[in-house]
């Protein structure tokens, strides 16, 4: 059986954040918090640097999930930003399926909490749709690991492709000679590890 | 490969409770018991605020296997309940069959102890049966987590769906504007995380 | 070096339940909200059943750590409630203090969120006034396992005893015959597992 | 897709047992030992109470993986025994794969040490021999839970079935009316929870 | 400051089990079933090894609790079994202290279920009638992880010495030439990986 | 026996960050690097809100221990910076001791990479000193949570306390009213899920 | 559906190890260092052993993802070592691939650092171009465990099989009698384990 | 209460070895075995590199418990080596304590297998006998991690300390500037991690 490896690609894909509200920020314990917030602006700051048209959504931003996290509506002022009067599955808001088909993509990056919901129900629906989906994992989350697995699952039998945001952005980026200072930005800033690496680095090279 | 979401519809579903037994619960050791109360309660409650048609079996309930759980009788006073006499997979029960066809339903949630057997075992013989089989993975327990795991594999491979309670409650939902207050109540029962931001946002509006 | 065990007497313990409050119960990560939720009404029920003077308190709760847990304060609908206006430590609010010493008591439970703040630095000022002192582990809550850690170890190296809430109810209890369905419904409501073997053998002896 | 659930069926099974020698249980560190003796003594009581055809093997017994587990040889004195000369993937045997053959089965159980070898191996060579094979996921082990994670992966996305020790015996009995004494002993020796259910349910109604 | 290590004594040591009992095993989550039940039994053997005077007792047993491990009573046919009316501390029990006191032994391994209460109380109590108390952890089981850390906690600050089964069955033994078979015949029932090297060693030695 | 509660007074208190280095810190695993950084850098911001007089200091910083993190030579320009030219135990630096010393603090704060060395080390012997000596755990790492629990338990029961950033502050600040925007930013930028709590009652106030 | 099991073959495989460098390597952090360290020598060991025509390949490594693993270029004085100039999937430099082709066989080894890039990326384009891939799962590492499991099922659902090393050594070895020493000396040397094993019979049968 | 920091001193330790034997070993699970190996080895690199005096031994080395280690044997040829024909606590044995009087060390530091019994027991001994006594805690394995808890806090609390072996040599050399190479070499060898600083720190100033 043949197989086609569709990469991702920067002219072809618009990202799609659902649902990081701060109260819904509270159900998320598959992740540590820290680690959690850090890869969400991660993705952001992924989305922003290769310019990928990107669509907020927010569910019940008025009640007791909460307002969307605020970094979001600032990396992203002129971005659609669709609260949804009641629809749980985005892709059932027809606000914010003619923003994703506006965009003219075919390659979707969903992001969202909770995995198992604001993830998998419109990852489903776009796949069902013809759209190449993939799931940013490590920038959604949900109640506990064993309910991540199962949502994963479900998502991946069905087609989405599971990456984590390095992935995501080593996807795009492709050649770090495109840009290597903006590239190399986004690394020392989300990876703290790699930090180091670089602080040592200079540090050795202006010792 | 084109792929359709056939997602859960309210009209199109039955639930099936398999042997959640006071016995049998202590050979549940992938959750803690608490938690795993609450799921299962999580799911009688869903089935019967979408007045799902719902189905309760036992295996050997006047033996070590012990009563159904108290809780399910009660939310479920006229489900039939069918105490096998001795058939290990329900589906081999023709009365527990015939009362998942009296439903005329064809989206068939399942969910019991242990996972590996007494929701396994069912769930591929429905799925062999034509049905489309969701098994609730966090309603579900059995010996520990390396059990769980590859009874889960067993079922995905075959093509079971893998869903939480929450998932299930909120596909069947899909819009909260059908009962805000309704299905708002089954979250706070179930998600203590929830019920704290509801707390704190009427605290906060009547502050 | 000679020992004394002095037990919790049901006579001369008070209760003090600190900053159980809806928002910064979404900081508490080392426990599964399930879990954590029960084990708190579990203190309250026992505390209840002993009559043990309790004493409520929070921090700013007109704020983002928001109202005090709804069920805490219907259980003890006559118990001092301290609002603090901005002590961290609840020994340092005079009321608290005057609450305390007005029940008598010289030994004292304390139950709080979060665990290093909340918990140890009343238990720690308690101690130094001469109280003993128990904090009720598995109804204290903090960040992750190694915060807790680290506090249990500041506390108990202090001269603080760690005892969770079943211990505490069996050490107040002492003996069945003093009540034997009262304190079996306890432990029915608050663990599962004890409710599961009671409705066995009750069946058992019905069958 | 249609889905066909071909369920072990004891007239139809055979069992084949790998490299299960005192020595290279030593590697095995993904299960608790006592755990995993009681698992592969589990796996042995089935094959024994079923009258299934079981085929013992081993690597190089002689030198420092070991003899085969006594209990194994004790329980199956009349078993094929074949003692491989230097086949790592014991389906690279003549002798052995004769006796499969002659068993005149086509579902294959097969359990081993280690997983991702002595199990895996000769899975993949009878599934591609048109075998319905079944790997006993928890009387087999490895080094360590990520090995095993990639080992059950391997087989399962060739088509290998990931089944436990007890789904294993349920499957395969079916009816508790078959024998309940019988199955029952297998249960009672195997899961000391299951005689923990049985003591008390005695005891009851005795009481 | 000096220490004085005061070993276990086999002349001078009296062994507790205290409400090992069928029901409430399936409240103990800390350990593994199968490695809690051989552990518990390992201990038996120790003491009818080292004819270490052992006194039986039970809570509840003719209801919910459940009957005694029948393993136990076998092992120690002629041990006294004391039945407690209702005293949770099994030292509030008269008979109970009096039968330890009758052994004329002031050393004390005790272990039981649930480790914060059944075990705890005894072993503080005893500690203050001035006994070395020793807790067999291995053999003593609670709710989970966090419990009983805190359950070892106090205890250990009082003054009760951890002791696992194996390190309790060296440290009586001493020697290995007091009883090179009957001691290993211990080890190789109770540690599998014992027995795997002694297996190994026997077949090379034969080879 | 009395204990004293020798609290943290913000007029008493200095502050030794020890080793944190570019290099050293890819040797800690027992944080997950985004907590982590997140920590030292809390402890920073706590440091310098207070106006506690803080002492950095480093090993080989020209060599594969790389350079300090340049953060926190930001937040402390004007604080020593002690290259020390080999000295493993800081306290084994004269001219660290000696700016120990010119604080005329009693109280020391003391965080650093590795825990079971370069926080250890100078954490005994300043208590030998007759310092009151606290251990900020997690702003301190090591190689493994083994290494870290051996680490904590040497420094434990010589007498160190062990605090977690958080408390650290909290003990610290003692009452909100103190500087109510000042405490809460820090706790905003260096607690994700309080940052939640804030942005949630922020909106519902305004809603 | 049919399945063919196309074993690893020694004469048709060739091994990508794409950048092990020392930078890199601290960003690994789902395996022990010890262990990791091991496992990516035991995989040059099996190359060298097997003759296997092996590619190394390095990203920036005058930069801070530092040298190669000097070990990695000892055990390969001749093979190709490829320094990308910026491509981050080696696949997309001519060079490498051209160097794969080279080699004139159709089975990939892989493994690399991170898995989820520098592993996955060229195993997915190795796929698309009609070559057997595997991926050597234990020699390859990432951030943390879930970031893991997204690109083993990532590259799993593709087609990819996931190995450990020691699975690989032994596919490729398929009979003991090819090499008993020199094949025993891999597993002596990386397996402590069977080391121990060895040891162990050495002296019983010298004994 | 005051606190004496009595460091280790070169010249005033003992290295004490026990029963790291070939068989004993793989009853070692709280350490993954590279890992272990690799800390026992370092172990003797630390003793050889500071000519501490050590003395080895074994118990029933000719029985299953198998040979020592050899890499002990090879670095110290000329330590005491002795053959304890049947005493389980090494300090039972007349010429173990003579050997170790003749040392005239006050310093001890153990590591053994496996902790609770073979590290424990001696350790005790020794602090009786008036000893500072310092348990290697990653040199020394056993059954479990709740084990390896309950063996610690024995020894803990009667007064043994916990050191890693890195801590060890550490506090041993105080100064880098005593022997950089020769120490450095240690880490390089033993300190995965450490050795990738070195590696990178040298390419960039060769860079």
């Amino acid at each position: 059986m043949s197989f086609t490896y569709n990469r991702l690609d920067k002219d072809n894909v618009a990202v799609l954040l659902v649902d990081h509200q701060a109260g819904l920020l509270s159900l998320v314990r598959d992740y540590n918090m820290d680690e959690f917030k850090n890869n969400v602006l991660a993705v952001a700051d992924i989305a922003k640097f290769f310019n990928l048209p990107t669509i907020l959504t927010t569910s019940f931003a008025d009640g007791p999930n909460g307002p969307i996290v605020p970094e979001l509506k600032e990396t992203f002022p002129d971005a659609p930003l669709i609260a949804r009067p009641g629809q749980i599955n985005a892709w059932d808001n027809e606000e914010f399926v003619q923003a994703v088909k506006d965009t003219g993509k075919k390659q979707l990056l969903i992001a969202g909490v909770v995995t198992d919901v604001c993830v998998a129900f419109p990852a489903l629906s776009a796949l069902e749709e013809g759209y190449e989906v993939f799931a940013i994992t490590d920038a959604s989350g949900t109640f506990n690991p064993a309910v991540r697995d199962a949502a994963w699952n479900r998502m991946s039998q069905a087609g989405v492709q599971l990456m984590n945001w390095f992935a995501v952005g080593c996807e795009l980026h492709r050649d770090w000679r495109n840009d290597i200072e903006g590239f190399g930005a986004i690394l020392a800033n989300h990876l703290p590890a790699y930090a180091n690496l670089i602080q040592s680095r200079t540090a050795a090279e202006n010792g």
